[in-house]
């Protein structure tokens, strides 16, 4: 659990009698947005799709996170309503650790915070990537988008990293995109032969060939 | 500086002794993506614009900080080097805060690693509103920067808050855009006199009517 790195065992053996363990099915709801923010998730197994909602009513999915991770932080951080939703994409175990617990925690061993500031500040960086690349064009978004979670996939050590639970509904949520945009843009990856498209589901045949295509879209562009 | 809300006066004194002064004039690069992140810039005085260049060597304008303001923390958190460059829009003074120092005083004074995880947070989210409206269209991303660069100078107490340092350049670096596109769409917000273009500045003739016009589009696009 990276929220964990570098924190004396002592500190540990205190968390684990804090946290309160949870089982979710896959589609349930974990974290609505809007609600109170309460406790932070510390998913320990399983994976689940952020997805948020702005002020004007238009829906994005952010991304997805893989276990070991740590979920529902803005919340706790600013004292205000969930900023996002989280939702099971299978069976998903994790453990809430509830504000008080936290702050206590985090003034015995203040490593704890500062590995959540890493975390927010590498997804911070991660994110400005994807403004990067979805100002460039929705294609480059899109395989950038593939390509990082195959590698989330990977690292997860998930047995099929290259099968990504994308269908053509969670990418147009996925891109803030239409859905004829979306499919125009999968036939024509998928006829060069660098995915396939099954029902709910995007196999990555060539990473290396999509990582290529990430180059020559910029080369295009500019 | 929000950075040291709510941290004892106590820990403001050792932290006043620990920071080095620093002046940076208007164009100055203050910190240089890729180069080594050694200290946080705690930014009292001035404005500054912050950009990043990717992987294929993208490079997008990511958003203005006014004083007061806190940069640099990502290559302070990760150990790495800095994620983006930060350039002085005006005369800028600032504190220097080395690793070393910052690390001391965050053990006597967990809130500071708090409050910089909570600022981290609200980037998150501003970000992700940030990648909802690119993904709907640039145009709604042009509104957005607007009002959100207006809404940052209200609060920086800027004399003119409603006319914003971005010329036709700053702009398509700051939406990843052609300098067609964004002179088609200043124009077409001219036309319609929500804004007025000279030289190097936008000013909002109509901050309300663009408020109005972020969900219209919303409207037009589904």
């Amino acid at each position: 659990m990276p929220l964990f790195e570098g924190v004396p065992e002592r500190l540990l053996l205190l968390a684990a009698e804090a946290v309160r363990p949870q089982q979710y099915a896959a589609g349930q709801v974990i974290l609505q947005q809007g609600a109170p923010g309460e406790a932070l998730l510390l998913m320990g197994l399983g994976a689940v799709r952020v997805s948020r909602v702005d002020a004007a009513g238009r829906e994005r999915v952010m991304n997805d996170a893989y276990a070991p991770a740590v979920l529902g932080e803005t919340a706790l951080l600013t004292g205000g309503e969930r900023s996002a939703s989280v939702t099971a994409l299978g069976e998903v175990g994790a453990w809430l650790l509830y504000r008080d617990d936290f702050v206590r925690l985090s003034n015995l061993a203040p490593r704890l915070l500062w590995n959540l500031a890493r975390l927010l500040a590498e997804r911070v960086t991660a994110q400005s990537d994807e403004l990067i690349a979805v100002g460039v064009s929705t294609e480059l978004n899109m395989v950038q988008v593939f390509l990082g979670l195959y590698r989330q996939r990977q690292v997860a050590g998930e047995a099929h990293p290259e099968r990504l639970p994308l269908g053509r509904s969670d990418l147009t949520l996925r891109l803030s995109s239409s859905r004829e945009t979306v499919v125009r843009l999968l036939r024509r990856l998928e006829q060069a032969r660098l995915i396939s498209v099954r029902s709910g589901e995007v196999t990555l045949c060539d990473p290396v060939g999509l990582e290529a295509l990430l180059y020559d879209i910029a080369a295009e562009e500019h």
